[in-house]
């Protein structure tokens, strides 16, 4: 990684079509996002919303001034653990071109620590079950597998 | 059930004494709560966060005027699945005594049409790895158990 200058950030809207080609480019992410041009408006929506709303931060990784790299990260108030803030961790995706370069783990602990700095005792997120790599890539970052993640579909 | 009267609805400040009792009433809540007299003023702090975000929603269930169950939803804004807006349900408790009656299921099915009746395309929890009955009752209610979910502590 010596001599690359990565850097992580907010995102803006301009990022949006880099950010749906990677959400896009994997086996699960390909059956579910429309990565057209132009985007469909859902997605012009869905950002507003994410960036109005400041429990949620929607972050890339830049290389050399191309997005290679996304997460959401949001923060719930919650009653229970004394009212304790948590942050979760959504739709984290690095470009297969960029990947095992320790790039996906520099992101994510730049995102731990902002998650501590904003007070949150915990960081959660999922991984589908058919993403051992992921499983294995999060468990190095401290991360421990002690929930079932349960989803049902309302379409 | 015939004869008795469930009431679900929001919850208001007046109800924390109650949340935090069914909270701290089980073998993992018992070791992370405070369920003191008065409360943690943490919890007060957290009620006010959750009750000034559209996107939260504390739900009790309430039996011939007494809350005997509970429940946080979500509503979170995401990019992923063309923008589509994603339910959350944490910190679901009934209480001991009227467990296995069926209040459970009418309390998550309210639930469940309450996020379809906002948008949401999907509704997603975990339940703890060891909370085998929990799973089984999120199943008999259609929920797939698809992922892996890990956290991190940051205290």
């Amino acid at each position: 990684m010596s001599g690359r200058a990565i850097i992580f950030r907010r995102a803006t809207k301009a990022d949006l079509p880099s950010i749906i080609r990677l959400l896009a480019d994997d086996d699960l992410g390909s059956q579910r996002e429309r990565n057209e041009d132009p985007l469909p408006d859902s997605y012009y929506s869905a950002y507003e919303e994410i960036h109005k709303d400041s429990n949620h931060q929607l972050i890339v990784a830049e290389l050399n001034g191309e997005v290679i790299g996304t997460l959401h990260l949001m923060f719930l108030p919650s009653i229970s653990f004394q009212g304790g803030l948590r942050a979760q961790i959504e739709s984290v995706r690095i470009d297969n071109e960029h990947q095992n370069r320790g790039i996906g783990s520099q992101m994510m602990k730049w995102t731990i620590e902002r998650a501590r700095a904003r007070g949150a005792h915990i960081v959660q997120l999922t991984t589908h079950n058919s993403r051992g790599d992921a499983h294995r890539f999060y468990e190095r970052l401290g991360f421990k597998g002690t929930h079932l993640g349960m989803k049902l579909s309302l379409k």
